[in-house]
C-alpha cells in the first residue's frame, strides 16, 4: 500500500521502517520541522514534509503517529480534500470516533509497546490492536498489521483505553522504577549493571506465574523495620519517598487478605 | 564445607540448593514448623530441625536467612555455644554488625535476586555481594560465595542497604506494576500475556541504554489529556489512583528540566 505517515518521532520511525520492511511504499513523511521529516524520510525512502497543503493525494492510508495532545488539531487539516481516503491513528488511548465527520473510513492501529527511535524493534511479535469504523477501514488496517506482525487483535477504543492504562503500569512505571534505582546506585558508586539480572529475572518471572505469585521484597513480608528505614532513607526526596509509601501500602493491602 | 541453613523460605531454598550443587554439605535445616523444615531438608539432604537444642555443632557455617523482623531474636539462641563458628546472614538491609558479641567470625552473603520455591534459579549470573569481620569470616563467605556465582562483590552494610533499596524500586515494585497492570487487563477479559512482549523489550531496554533514555509514554510526553483521563479512570480505587499520579508527576519531574 501507499502510505503517507504524519509525525516522525518513536512510534513512527518503528512502524514506518516495518511498513516498509513488509513491502509498503511511504510515500511521505510529515513533521512539523524539517529536521525529523528528513531524518525520518530518509529511512523510509519518501519526502520529507513540514506544511499540510504538501502532502499527497496519492496514499491509500494516512497514518497519524503524533502525540496524543496534537492529534486533534492535525486530523481535520489532513483529512480536508482527501475523504474518501483511509485514516488511521496508532494512539492508545484516543478513541476512533476522532475521525468522525472528518473521513468516511479510518480506524486504529495501536502497536502495544516501547519504542525508541535508537532501537528498532521487530515488529513480528508485536501486538497490535486494529479497529476500523467500516468493513473497507478494517481490511485495510488488519491487512496493515498483518503485515508487520504475527499478534494482531481486534479490540474497541474503550478496551483499548484500558489496555493502555495496564501498559502504562506495566512498562512506563516500571521504566521509572529502574530510573529511580538506578539514581539511587548512582549516588553510593554502584554501577546499574549489578541490577541488571535482577530486573531480567523479575520480567521473566511473569512468564511462568502471576505477577501475584511472584511478589517478593519486605512489603509483602510486612517487614516494618524494613520498610520503616528504607522509606527514611529517602526522607531527602519527598515525591520519591511517597512513592515508596504508597506502593509498600498498595503491596501490603493486595497481600494481607490472602495469607503470606 | 559443612552448612546448616537456618531458615527454609525462597531465599533459603534458591541458596541451599545451589550450594549443595556446588559440593557443599548441608547437615541441618531448621524452620519453626517441622513441615518447612522437612520440604527444604529432603531437597538438600539434611535432617530437618525445628528447635534450636537440636543444632549440629558439626557444621563449619550457619547461614541465617529468615524475615528481617525475626533475625535479631534467632541469631543469639544459635551462636550461643559455638562461639567459634562462621555465622553468615543473607539479607540485604540486615548489618553485619547484628552478630557483634554473639560470635567471633561472622559475615553476609547477599544474593540480589528475587526468589521463589518453585523457580529455582542458576545462581551462576546472580550478583553475590559479600563481607566478613574478619580474614577468616571474609576468606569463608568470600569462597562460599564464590562457589556458586561468579559474580561476587565485596560491599558494606552501609551501601548494602542502599543497594537493597535500589533492588526493592527494580524488582518489587515493578513487579507491584505488572500486578496492577493484571487486575487492570482482568477487569477488561484481557489476557495478562499480551502484555508480555512490552515487559520484555522494556527490561531488555535498559540493557541497552539507560533507563532515563529508554522512558516513554504520556507522563514524559506530558500528555496532559491522556493523564487527567487515566487518573480519573483509577477513581475507584484511591491508592492505585495515588501511585498513579505520584509517578506521573515524579516522571514529569525527572524530564522536564532536560526539554523532551
Amino acid at each position: 500500500m501507499k502510505i503517507v505517515m504524519i509525525g516522525a518521532g518513536n512510534l513512527a520511525t518503528n512502524l514506518g521502517k516495518a511498513l516498509l520492511d513488509s513491502g509498503n511504499d511511504i510515500l511521505q513523511v510529515y513533521s512539523r520541522t524539517l529536521r525529523s521529516a528528513s531524518a525520518l524520510a530518509g529511512l523510509l525512502g519518501g519526502s520529507p514534509v513540514t506544511d499540510f497543503g504538501s502532502i499527497s493525494n496519492d496514499a491509500d492510508v494516512y497514518i497519524v503517529s503524533v502525540r496524543d495532545n496534537v492529534i486533534a488539531d492535525i486530523v481535520p487539516k489532513l483529512c480536508r480534500g482527501r475523504e474518501e481516503k483511509v485514516f488511521l491513528h496508532t494512539a492508545g488511548s484516543v478513541p476512533m470516533s476522532l475521525f468522525e465527520g472528518m473521513a468516511l473510513h479510518f480506524g486504529v492501529l495501536y502497536p502495544m509497546q516501547t519504542f525508541s527511535k535508537s532501537k528498532l524493534l521487530n515488529f513480528n511479535e508485536i501486538p497490535c490492536f486494529v479497529e476500523g469504523n467500516d468493513d473497507f477501514a478494517f481490511e485495510t488496517v488488519n491487512s496493515l498489521a498483518g503485515s508487520i506482525s504475527s499478534k494482531v487483535y481486534l479490540l474497541n477504543s474503550e478496551a483499548r483505553k484500558h489496555l493502555h492504562l495496564a501498559a502504562v503500569f506495566a512498562c512506563n512505571f516500571v521504566n521509572h522504577c529502574y530510573s529511580i534505582s538506578s539514581d539511587i546506585l548512582a549516588k553510593h558508586d554502584i554501577p546499574f549493571d549489578v541490577m541488571l539480572p535482577l530486573i531480567d529475572e523479575t520480567a521473566r518471572k511473569v512468564h511462568v506465574m502471576s505477577p501475584k505469585e511472584a511478589q517478593t521484597g519486605p512489603a509483602i513480608r510486612y517487614d516494618q523495620n524494613v520498610i520503616r528505614m528504607q522509606s527514611d532513607m529517602l526522607r531527602n526526596n519527598p515525591l520519591i519517598k511517597q512513592i515508596y509509601e504508597y506502593m509498600s501500602v498498595s503491596i501490603h493491602h493486595t497481600y494481607k487478605s490472602e495469607g503470606e
